[in-house]
């Protein structure tokens, strides 16, 4: 799985004492990882560190670095326990400022004084940053690769989907999946042999339980339709070879 | 959050390309954090890397060095694609090596020589460690500070549990929460002085919307009952404070 060209590469950094508490389930990693395909950008590592400064600096430091683009999420209200805009700062060594056009939709809504205080907050990001828009509510923002969104699932959602058009298109990855009534330990070899010939396609192996049967899902994964069909009709005849019906056949 | 040493602390790993595609949402990390902190042990980092070597390798090595505790979870299966051993032996500088006590469990269910062959592959550990028991099946294993498990929620979850008793035992973090129908900006301030009293307790506010209705859920989190509760006393009376009721208050 080299890195081609053609390939855009992110890393999500999840935010949030309450996912490793295990208090929330977190659900946006997986839903990011869909919709970043559909704009041709591949996770290829995912993070989730508490609500300590010095943990979210080094992270977002470490990532930028190394993906094309880093989405974090979490952390960006008004509380005390909101701290994402101070440590992006921090990590790019710059200032957190008033942005105007976040301020002024935070003034549209009319608070006394203390609330308006308390809401300001969430106008100040990194010098150099600029807004993801959100029609639904609070906003995000981004500098540079780096771009910070909400946790709450429903809000992140909406400001993945005003990024649209926005970020790097790379290759799309497209995948076929079927099932084999069969053990991972009876597919293993043929299964070795068949991913051997096609080194740029990931060809996963995922056992399961069900229904009183155990079977695993085989699952390819590559940006070469021609060669994933290939492939899929590989793993199909090698399922027929062991005396089983190829299952549940999906692309996508 | 100092670390103080009666904390005992632990990262975990995930490790596999179906998690970061989206196709599969784990749920071993909410699982673990729960589970671990019965035990006594704190998550305070987790990633999630690809099916790729070197990715694997420095993860283990950069998480071992800063935690008590690592866990990782996924890639020890019989097919080309479960490569966490040899990760794990490479990380410690240190050959696989056929575990005599796995090897004759897998022994004890007989298959054709091919299947076999595959099967012996899962009895292969890093030379110097030892086995994570496993009454349902595949077992997992440990070496210095990093255990192996399973991705299969229900099998790592009876390898967590076999796991019981032979780890060190820091605090066990308690938890109070209440449900404030206010919004953030408006308790923001109230909240940050409370929380500065009490700096060695985790005050976090989680926003959501429901039933048609703004809200904030306020969770407390540290190991001192008696200061939990005269901090919950302290943010029932903000939000009584700001003419509402608190609503759903739970122990944990």
């Amino acid at each position: 799985m080299a890195n081609s060209s053609k390939r855009v590469t992110a890393a999500v950094l999840i935010i949030g004492n309450e996912i490793l508490s295990g208090r929330t389930q977190d659900t946006n990693l997986a839903y990011l990882a869909k919709k970043l395909n559909e704009y041709g950008i591949q996770i290829r590592e995912a993070r989730v560190v508490p609500d300590i400064e010095g943990e979210i600096v080094d992270a977002i430091n470490a990532l930028r670095a190394r993906f094309d683009y880093v989405f974090t999420t979490g952390g960006i209200g008004p509380t005390h326990d909101d701290i994402t805009a101070e440590c992006i700062a921090k990590a790019f060594g710059v200032p957190l400022v008033i942005n105007d056009e976040i301020a002024e939709i935070l003034r549209r809504r009319p608070s006394p004084p203390e609330i308006m205080e308390a809401r300001m907050r969430m106008a100040r990001i990194p010098e150099g940053g600029g807004l993801i828009r959100n029609p639904f509510g609070p906003h995000g923002f981004y500098i540079d690769n780096v771009y910070v969104m909400a946790g709450i699932p429903r809000v992140m959602q909406a400001m993945i989907d005003a990024l649209q058009g926005q970020l790097r298109r790379g290759e799309t990855i497209q995948s076929r999946s079927v099932t084999a009534y069969l053990s991972e330990g009876q597919i293993a070899k043929r299964l070795g042999d068949i991913q051997a010939g096609y080194p740029h396609i990931d060809l996963g192996s995922y056992p399961f339980y069900r229904s009183d049967r155990y079977g695993t899902i085989l699952v390819m994964r590559g940006s070469v339709e021609a060669d994933l069909d290939i492939m899929l009709e590989q793993v199909k005849q090698m399922i027929v070879d062991f005396g089983e019906t190829p299952a549940d056949i999906e692309r996508g």
